[in-house]
């Protein structure tokens, strides 16, 4: 792929041009304002994936926003990479917070980018890491570099849940075949410290309605003797961790598959300043589970917080009431070997064991998502990590993500392939804010290192076959 | 007083007429729609106080809805009665659940009151029990058998938390000077088991802010590593209280007068049925302080409710949110001998010491009131202990409220004297809800019972100076 080092820069005005022309489209997929401008944009990426050689694209409708998807199959002997991103973009409220139009790309030079950086809602989630892909592709074709299959799906409707993703990728499972999906949708830790995402945890999320009396009551008449379901749902949220912040729920650690010592060693290589942490939190303190690092307990271990909670009286003053009801939101991130569907019953079956006969409780799962990992011995992954030194002169450091992402799992559980996160924008890019952008150097670095990764992956791939 | 004994039958008709005048008037002192009305009703007052036969009558106007003061003054060598009461009335809503015109007085039957009660709203609170007064002096001076000086304080604001009556009382207190006050605004237990409160809880009232991170993160990127106000505020509120429902604070209890084993053993006379006590609430149990009973634990005992909780996400759904901020109002019920400043100077104390260094606290004291008790040996509870044995037939039950009317602590502070709670309402005459009522013969029996009062007080008053 050396034929390709100098690609980037030697096309550099165009490569920017086409970007921009494709940010100034507001494709926002959350307001239905904006449903032409988003029917647009799945067209344009479609002409642009025909521009780069695939032998299809189409643009297929779905009950919300469309998904386009194309391919260049050159050697069925050969594997298939499936390239995932999304067309759509939050919105760009609040907008007087832009220091300059959302869907008028320039480029601004930032302490992060002394390169410069386009800046424009979308720039970096998910456009500008997504064009990467397709120029990426475009250019190996030209230059009859291909070394593998290539499918393309790229989605409208990310930035909303995507809702429509799951029954598309059931109905057209033997169109997305794939052996290895790459995405490029997370950010990198630094362009000096390039990293990789080896895993999301997976999530639970559950309601809580606790009752005590069958109505509000006077806190004067009845305090003291009627249970307070407000105090009571306190004292059961607050016996769900112990003083080591671990949690409590019978079983919820079992299934979790622990690091090796060299896993944790691995993850560790990534640098982390806990003073700036704290100060950017404006925390005396952080908190968690014993045993573990900070970098450790938002990422390999499994977590509850309440992510909302409310009864009685909360408007202004004050108002004597002892509530019939007390409400919480609380969700659980997973971890590998954790299934959410499984933690969810554990969590109701406890929360209801533990509730005073004095109230009744009621918890409804909301939803979930399944814990993901890639192992680093996996060959995506190894590909992208060879890639990544090739062009950034350094091996990249394996990072587990706090967050969850429910498609990549859902596409191992339907599509029985993983995914390589290779992103490659950083987490001080501003993305779902305003003044969103991407850096030149880190789109331009995508590009180049992009077909490092199809070349090392076929040959892992042909070398394992 | 044999004189009166007949007064009321013989009046019914009138005495019933010149109470439905009174309850056409909507005087909702919330409502500013209803302020004309309010005002009305002030004049009416006092008017009906001039017929009764006081030397004078004045509408004091306040920032707020005005005070009706009258007085018949007959001899300083004898003691003053101050009669406390309000002509304003709590709104009507929901109005689609009265049987009928809230404002339109009928006399209906009820399994409590075969004889017939009055449905209106403020028919028992305070209207009607407030003019029993005016009728009973009226008939004493008509009689001319008045045995003491008697004067008339009537607010307008009561239903709002009376925030005017404090500085008329204080700026007034000449004007106001008595040997004890007379309440008619509370319920009795059973008209064939006459009750008297004999004390009410004091209060304080707080507000909680617990901040965490200094803005709302990701729950998924932050979660496990950075302290969940909503949690700490569940696990600070669930530390309040031990597995025996006692409150943890330090000192908390320190000042409680205990109660005797004899004062404790009349209070327990007091029927109390818990199997209908739940069944009404419709809970499977009672929850409180180990040690003592439900009738105890809600009047004798202090206490420590949440009346509200917010923080996070509320709305519908789901979002992934470790907030920045958990709030919660908090109140204590108070007893006797615990100053409701000295305990929320405790509360937050305590508050902030048990604060984790993860977050900071901020504890805003919001309002109070303090406890009020009258010894049942105090003459002016004999003195309405003894008219209602003699009109009853049966000796009243001590009785303790849970509930706080702050301004009768507040006439003890102010003008250094105790109050007489004499109601003749009952719990079930739905006050405050749809369909309020007040019994005919509870009415009529005020009417006769306050003159005995008058003359028993005026007698241990003299055998007592």
């Amino acid at each position: 792929m050396k034929e390709l080092l100098n690609y980037s820069q030697k096309h550099k005005e165009q490569l920017i041009n086409e970007l921009f022309e494709l940010l100034r489209i507001p494709s926002v997929s959350a307001d239905s304002a904006y449903d032409k401008d988003v029917a647009t944009t799945a067209e344009v990426v479609k002409d642009a994936l025909i521009k780069a050689g695939c032998d299809q694209a189409t643009v297929y409708p779905t009950a919300g926003h469309p998904i386009v998807y194309a391919e260049k199959l050159i050697d069925p002997n050969l594997p298939t990479v499936l390239v995932y991103g999304h067309y759509d973009v939050q919105p760009a409220d609040p907008i007087e917070l832009w220091n300059t139009a959302p869907f008028e790309p320039v480029i601004k030079t930032t302490p992060k980018h002394p390169d410069g950086a386009i800046f424009a809602r979308g720039a970096c989630d998910d456009k500008g890491q997504m064009f990467m892909h397709i120029k990426a592709v475009e250019a190996m074709i030209q230059n009859d570099l291909l070394p593998c299959n290539v499918k393309f799906m790229i989605e409208g409707e990310e930035e909303i849940g995507s809702p429509n993703l799951e029954l598309f990728i059931k109905e057209q499972v033997d169109l997305l075949k794939n052996d290895i999906i790459l995405i490029s949708d997370t950010a990198m830790i630094d362009n000096t410290i390039p990293s990789i995402d080896t895993g999301l945890r997976g999530l639970s999320y559950v309601e809580i309605e606790v009752t005590g009396p069958n109505i509000d009551l006077h806190s004067g008449t009845y305090g003291g003797a009627v249970a307070n379901p407000i105090n009571v749902l306190c004292d059961m949220i607050s016996s769900l961790m112990d003083e080591n912040k671990h949690i409590t729920i019978p079983g919820f650690y079992d299934k979790v598959i622990p690091l090796t010592a060299e896993e944790r060693e691995e993850l560790a290589e990534a640098p982390f300043d806990l003073e700036a942490y704290k100060k950017a939190l404006d925390i005396a303190e952080v908190q968690g589970e014993k045993g573990y690092t900070t970098p450790e307990r938002n990422s390999i271990r499994p977590t509850l917080d309440v992510n909302g909670i409310w009864g009685g009286y909360t408007g202004e003053g004050s108002k004597t009431v002892l509530p019939s009801k007390a409400f919480a939101k609380l969700s659980m991130r997973l971890v590998p070997g954790q299934d959410w569907h499984e933690i969810t019953e554990l969590f109701i079956n406890h929360f209801n064991s533990i509730a005073p006969k004095s109230v009744t409780v009621k918890v409804t799962p909301h939803h979930g998502g399944m814990p993901y990992v890639i192992p680093t011995k996996h060959i995506g992954y190894r590909a992208a990590a060879k890639a990544i030194e090739k062009t950034f002169g350094k091996k990249p450091v394996p990072q587990r993500g706090g967050g969850s992402i429910p498609i990549v799992a859902l596409f191992e559980e339907v599509l029985d392939s993983k995914s390589v996160l290779m992103g490659f924008g950083l987490d001080s890019d501003a993305i779902h804010s305003p003044n969103e952008h991407y850096g030149v150097w880190n789109y331009l670095k995508g590009i180049d290192t992009i077909p490092y990764f199809y070349q090392y992956y076929s040959e892992l791939y042909k070398a394992e076959n």
